[in-house]
C-alpha cells in the first residue's frame, strides 16, 4: 500500500508519500515536498498549479490511497474559502486519478501518529521524523502534516486488517 | 461577448450563460440551469460531476468570460469550506476551458443589476427577469444568482468600453 497524504492549501499545498513494507513492519518514505505558488498569480492559476502537480505526483508514483485532513473549523471565514478552495481541487486530482480517498480529523491524526489527540505540532512532526527513519524533521512544515496525515491512514489500515484476521 | 455566470455550491451549483446582442443595447439568455450533487455521494464524486458539468458547458457554449461571485464571508467556517472546494473546481474547470475569470462581490452583482447595493434577494431576481426578457423569475434560486453575476459583468464591461471611448 503506497498512501499519498495531502496537507492542502493555496499558498503551500504539503504533499507525502509513504509505503509499507511487505511485511507490515515499517515504513518507508518515498517522496515529500511542497507545491507552492506566489501570492500574485491569480486565483484560478494556483489552483491549476495545484491540480496539475498532484496529477503529475499520481501519474509518477500511482499511490493506491489517498489521506486527506477533514477540516470543520479554521481561523477564520476567509481562511476556510481558500482552503476549501485549494481541498477542492485536490480531492479531484485524487478522484480523476482513480485513488481511493480517506479523510481523517486532525485529532484522528495526533492520535495515530503521536497517541495523543492533544499533542502539539512539535511533537508530531518529532514523530514522523521518528517513525519513517529521517535524519531531521521534514521541511517545511506542511510536507511534515502530509506525511503524518498518510501515516494515520497507514496504522488505520493496519489496525482494520489485523482485526479482520483476528475474526 | 458570452459570459458564463457560476454561483457554485456541493448541493447545488447555479450557472447561466448570458450574451449581448451586437449592438450592445441588449441581453439575451443562452442557457441556464443547476448542477446538483446527491448529499449521500463522496465529495470528490461530487466535485467530479460539478468539474464535469461546467467542462462540458464551456465545450457546448463556448463563452468568452467567465463571472463568479467574490465571496469573503458566509454562514459559517464549515459552510465557508465546502463553498470553497465547489468554486474551486468551478474556477478550474473555467481556467482549463481558457475562460477569462472576473470575481465580484455579492454587493457589485447587486448594485449592478438592481442599481442598489442593498437590494433584497427577490428584487434581484424579479430585475434579472426584466432584463432577460424571461416570463418568470429563473429556477433555481441558484441559476437566477448565477444570471445576475452574469449581467454584472456585462454592465461592467460594456461601461468599460464605454468609458474607452471616450477618451
Amino acid at each position: 500500500m503506497l498512501v499519498l497524504g495531502i496537507d492542502p492549501g493555496t499558498a503551500t499545498t504539503g504533499y507525502g508519500l509513504v509505503r509499507q513494507t511487505e511485511r507490515g513492519d515499517q515504513l518507508q518514505v518515498v517522496a515529500y515536498g511542497a507545491i507552492t505558488t506566489p501570492s500574485d498569480w491569480p486565483m484560478p492559476t494556483r489552483l491549476q498549479k495545484i491540480y496539475r502537480e498532484l496529477t503529475a505526483l499520481i501519474r509518477k508514483h500511482h499511490p493506491t490511497d489517498g489521506a486527506v485532513e477533514q477540516l470543520f473549523f479554521s481561523r477564520n471565514v476567509k481562511t476556510a474559502l481558500a482552503v476549501g478552495q485549494a481541498r477542492g481541487v485536490a480531492l479531484l486530482a485524487l478522484a480523476d486519478g482513480g485513488v481511493t480517498i480517506h479523510e481523517y480529523t486532525p485529532l484522528e491524526v495526533k492520535q495515530s501518529v503521536v497517541g495523543y489527540g492533544r499533542a502539539e505540532k512539535g511533537q508530531v512532526q518529532e514523530l514522523v521524523k521518528l517513525l519513517l527513519g529521517l535524519d531531521a524533521v521534514p521541511q517545511p512544515d506542511d510536507a511534515a502534516d502530509a506525511l503524518a496525515i498518510a501515516i494515520c491512514h497507514l496504522h488505520s489500515a493496519h489496525m482494520a486488517s489485523l482485526m479482520e484476521n483476528q475474526t
